[in-house]
């Protein structure tokens, strides 16, 4: 079973690689026939075409998307849960969106479901930081 | 369908009941089919008895055990995850662990399922706060 540092690791990854437009390095971190469910309750994604598609539509809100650490990585077994801003620059001004990532992972600490808690009523404008 | 501000309410209920030592109010807050998996992976707890012998196993731990809110909780629909920390009262000493609560909801706001996201290897001491 992936360890907790390993899952730490891939969270890790997951933000860096998001934040840098990194597509494939970002669809690297998926097992084959992963699931992403964002925002919960929206329609699944499986697999590398839905998810790159998925990637592709994100990217055409925002061509800027940081997903910033906003608390440490809960990992309880082969799931965790942690906190994030997202991030978007807006035509010169930062938008802002608290959510709430969980996953599970793979015996080798690939991302097997993702779910994402936000919702777009609490998004905000930031401090131009 | 609950709104978001019933949900966040029921949170506020949820952290504010247990930190009181509230046992009666803390369980009220719950569906009476409801289900609680804490930390996710173990057992599963369901229904008012055993959601009152969990209550009854964690308070003879601490008798003292708070729910901090650590960040804002992020509202899906009927689901929502909100981070805490969990600090509790060791002879003097405050220990806390960082935890992530996810929950979904019936359409009156009551709690119908918990999944807590928490390692106690991430348990640390807190500045005497």
């Amino acid at each position: 079973m992936a360890t907790s540092d390993d899952i730490k690791a891939t969270i890790e990854q997951y933000r860096a690689t998001f934040s840098a437009s990194d597509r494939e390095g970002w669809l690297a971190l998926f097992a084959p026939d992963a699931t992403v469910e964002d925002p919960a309750g929206a329609e699944v994604k499986k697999g590398p075409d839905e998810l790159g598609e998925f990637w592709d539509f994100v990217h055409s809100i925002s061509p800027s998307i940081e997903l910033r650490a906003a608390g440490p990585a809960c990992v309880a077994g082969h799931e965790a849960a942690f906190p994030i801003t997202i991030v978007s620059d807006l035509g010169g001004t930062l938008m802002g969106i608290d959510a709430i990532d969980v996953m599970t992972f793979t015996d080798d600490a690939q991302i097997a479901t993702m779910r994402a808690f936000w919702d777009m009523a609490a998004m905000r404008e930031l401090d131009g930081s």
